[in-house]
């Protein structure tokens, strides 16, 4: 019996990894569930999971969820360190999976990983520390986990990952009619249902260079051996090519449940028959398109921030989380994101090394520039 | 320095594989050259290589072809068992790989094996010695490598196959244009360059079949559990599904230098800028079709032979070796082949658990009566 904590229970990832959960009553017991503000839905949770430890992110709202006799609450941090947690689940969104990642990783917990937006804020320092402690982050990405497996007992020299890219909502659309998409049409990705957030993330591609810093700093690949193609099906989930030039590559449904249920049993693989079974016939043709960079300038932007290092992709993923929400919420047009985040990077001042308070004071100014950029 | 006894230097594996030897002087050395008539294609090799060891088939026209002073003729057999010998490449064709490769598994030398009639004749026996000898069989076998490769690490169940076929030659023809091509149009394989007697074969998809045969030994994967998808590019290599759906796939251009090094290098891969790179969009579109068992009736023919075991898969080889020739000579046509194989398994006479002496006697039978059906 693996026992889990997730955090951000209440997102698209909490929600899929709990059917998985369901899927599987005998090896995987919940004892703890963290959720944000949807308090009805981890009402329901609580309900149903039974768990020892539950989380708020908003504090005061602890009253209006009632939880049962065996259940107490606690912060994210407590959760993700408690001694009947074999694994966290980091479901959340935006920074705030950053400190309960790093306490996990303090505890030497495994870490299912789905918050990438941690890997890009404090990629140096995750990775590191995650060594340095032998806590494990197992990605629940589905492009990173594609690479997981890829790698999966070769043990040898990458010569370059093909990260793929079903180039979103907006994929073919002219800057002209760019100007003029609404919250709704961003909201429908081609082939992926996800959260919000990743969703418009996926249209300005700002997601793709997320997942190659996440996927630098999880596998330690240098940038230049990251390409990123365009995948429109959305099947092959990305490919590794070795020092030989054989290529390995991962494909499935595009369906979360099965990069959830890979990181929850690693190394352990368990049928389980509700998933969406490949079909070779079904999935064709498969095909591959370049990335034109002027069509996703958020990619250029935001892969420039990433190789600079320092608060530049903390200030990056803090603004484009602004951003997004101001977007979503119609406070201003699909080009602005773009236009606002790179705003914000023209006036953040580089810190060397940063610390992990400068890391946050970097997000939290990042932030503030942004909401100020726009009013 | 890893030495190496390659039988059937002179064919196109054999070939092949001189070349990645020629890439790596300072990791392979050639201490055994095995052919069989082209005598002067073996003394330019004798000539380059230096072996200590040579064989030749047919042992009178070893006075035609000079040999050093270091050098000395052998069997095949003594070749591959030679203490001098790290790995044995057996790239010969057909029934003559069978007696030389049982006999370096029981000299427990490991094996890069890309006569798969070996396997298609003897699977049973071939598998179950080199495991109780601990000879590893590493195929050679573009997609059978692809599979291994897919399975690294893996230590998994396997719940799907997915066996890629270009289609051969023929793909897409009517049955009454098959009966009137010729020899020349079958050689002229449309994605592969291979030896005569497999690239026909691949055009009846005889070839596929005896793949799933090599499949099924190599790797215990039950019959039902091995699908044959048309895929006409020859990228995707093969697939392999896991339990929990997830699938894996191994893809390069078509060219068997790779899998060739990958067998002689095994489990390093090595680098080798000589060989062509897979470029996504050079590559796309992937496509999958059905394979229409009423188009190769080879196909069918051969996996009930397959499945019946005993002496069946034994008898269907040696009949296809003859056909295959056959119609190389222009002794009969291309429909021929098919319609000779089924009348020569129709006349077998069924082994029970049949030994190696039953098989090789099955062979030598299959052989003359598929002789006598022409004549």
């Amino acid at each position: 019996m693996k026992r889990l904590a997730i955090l951000g229970s209440t997102g698209s990832i909490g929600c899929q990894t709990l059917e998985v959960v369901r899927a599987f009553p005998r090896d995987l017991q919940v004892v703890g569930l963290g959720a944000g503000n949807n308090l009805d839905l981890l009402a329901r949770q609580i309900q149903e999971f039974r768990p020892h430890l539950v989380s708020c992110a908003s504090a005061p709202a602890r009253g209006l969820v009632p939880i049962p006799s065996e259940c107490r609450w606690a912060s994210a941090e407590e959760m993700a360190t408690h001694p009947d947690v074999d694994l966290v689940v980091m479901a959340t969104v935006g920074r705030a999976g950053l400190a309960p990642t790093l306490a996990a990783i303090a505890a030497h917990k495994p870490i299912a990983l789905a918050n990438k937006e941690v890997l890009v804020m404090a990629g140096e320092v995750i990775s590191q520390e995650a060594q340095r402690q032998s806590a494990p982050l197992l990605p629940i990405d589905s492009e990173a986990s594609a690479i997981w497996q890829c790698l999966r007992g070769e043990g040898q020299e990458v010569r370059r990952i093909m990260l793929t890219a079903s180039g979103g909502a907006f994929r073919g659309r002219s800057p002209q009619e760019l100007e003029r998409v609404t919250p709704q049409e961003a909201l429908q990705h081609p082939t992926w249902k996800m959260g919000k957030k990743v969703t418009v993330d996926s249209a300005t591609l700002m997601n793709k260079a997320f997942e190659v810093m996440e996927i630098h700093w999880l596998f330690g690949v240098p940038w230049e051996r990251i390409q990123v193609v365009i995948h429109p099906q959305s099947i092959i989930h990305s490919l590794v090519e070795f020092a030989d030039g054989s290529v390995k590559a991962q494909l499935s449904p595009p369906d979360m449940h099965l990069p959830i249920q890979h990181a929850l049993f690693y190394p352990e693989r368990r049928t389980n028959l509700s998933l969406p079974r490949f079909d070779p016939l079904a999935s064709s043709p498969l095909t591959f398109e370049p990335l034109v960079p002027e069509r996703y300038p958020c990619f250029t932007l935001a892969l420039e921030a990433a190789k600079r290092g320092g608060a530049w992709p903390a200030v990056l993923a803090a603004a484009d989380e602004v951003a997004v929400d101001l977007f979503l919420t119609g406070r201003m047009g699909f080009l602005d994101i773009y236009r606002l985040v790179a705003k914000v990077l023209e006036r953040h001042k580089p810190v060397e090394n940063p610390s992990l308070d400068d890391l946050l004071a970097a997000d939290a100014w990042a932030r503030e520039t942004a909401f100020a950029g726009v009013r």
